[in-house]
């Protein structure tokens, strides 16, 4: 957590998107004053949802209170995927829209904006059932647009027709809360979680996607956020540099 | 594909689809001898397709003319992803619908039906940029229904809440060329494409697809799909009288 604010500082990052897993690591509170004092904004807080687990209330409750103790205006809400043994992806789905539903006032108390996203059809049975922008927005539509939005992750959505017409639904509605970049390169490892390219190393057309979100009126801020094992295991600000000079050639 | 024509024969199947390179390896005269004197019928031919290859006319006439030797009334097409170092899904895609097209004639001539088959997305970039049942309907329909169809594989199409639509709209147009059915299980191999699972053994729901295409008045075969490196390992029989048996208890 240090060598990531110290290295967003230094490159003149001014804000960055957290994981629960390594927030809480570290500490919920020691991050909130290590970001904090080194005027580093968090973006977002990754990830609440999985509204498949027996927990799934309270454990969305607390994430919602990290982010507001963080400081970050979004969650970031990876739905989950089928129950076990269960094939009935239209009940998931609509499970997901009632379960963000009852997290709204929480949220709207918290000062935390939930951003459910559409995961890439691939990770539809164990991951996230809600596999499209238009299926998204759909699930967000009956609350309330400062409560509830939608995250337009590159990785997840560049192969959709529709995703072009979403992102315009999206913005006119003010819904959109997040937008990730992430680039598509293959062959996809096994589990295929950590696939992830940098900015400019697969196939998408990012700069569309970033001109796409702007025209629908998108402000906020542009997260890069690359799984993948290789790019894990290199040092941070090899990673963050890249990263940078990818934004630069192949998003801004 | 003497071992497979006989257990078809036995275990009381009346058709099969099959694959180029196999009959190609065999020879595709004497397959075609061989399926016809069993009296087994060739439901299909797998496939033409791959648009971005430079020889994809004549590679894709070559197998018009199989499958006319064959006796297969349909040609399943795997149009093929990305052309190398391109970012262009919209032109790829575009160029799939013309390369069609252009081999319509052909196909009309030899009574060998076009099938453009939507893969999943995870195979976008290399192997079909065609990714939902609504997108290969509009890449057909600006020609004639008897010459071009459409796959509706279960394996491929499952997560989409908009399919149930898209083969209703199929069935009215007389689209609807070639029903396939596998299951989805996870996780995931490397590189993704021996991943699929034997009716039953994962979270699709297949009799309802079964029943919608029956509903939408497809009469076709039923094709059971299954490519999965466990699978292919075992003995040819074991495999078929698994998929029977998967077949009655999840998709008749």
């Amino acid at each position: 957590m240090e060598e990531l604010v110290a290295g967003c500082v230094d490159a003149g990052v001014g804000g960055v998107g957290l994981w629960r897993e390594e927030t809480a690591a570290y500490g919920v509170e020691k991050t909130a004053a290590l970001v904090r004092d080194a005027g580093l904004a968090v973006t977002s807080l990754c990830r609440g949802g999985f509204f498949n687990s027996p927990d799934w209330y309270d454990e969305n409750r607390r994430a919602i209170d990290e982010a507001a103790t963080l400081g970050a205006p979004v969650l970031v809400l990876v739905s989950g995927g089928l129950p076990p043994g269960s094939r009935d992806v239209d009940a998931a789905r609509a499970h997901v829209g009632e379960a963000v539903g009852e997290l709204v006032p929480h949220a709207l108390a918290a000062g935390v904006r939930l951003a459910i996203e559409p995961l890439h059809p691939m990770f539809c049975s164990d991951r996230c059932v809600v596999s499209s922008l238009g299926q998204a927005l759909d699930l967000a539509e009956p609350y309330p647009a400062e409560a509830v939005g939608v995250v337009v992750d590159t990785y997840h959505v560049w192969w959709d027709d529709q995703v072009w017409t979403q992102i315009d639904r999206a913005g006119r509605a003010g819904r959109i809360a997040c937008f990730q970049v992430a680039d598509w390169i293959t062959p996809l490892p096994e589990g295929v979680l950590l696939g992830r390219g940098l900015p400019g190393t697969g196939c998408v057309e990012l700069r569309r996607f970033r001109e796409a979100v702007d025209a629908a009126g998108y402000r906020g801020p542009v997260e890069v956020e690359v799984f993948h094992a290789d790019v894990w295991a290199r040092p941070g600000r090899s990673v963050l540099d890249e990263s940078l000079a990818g934004y630069l050639d192949h998003v801004a």
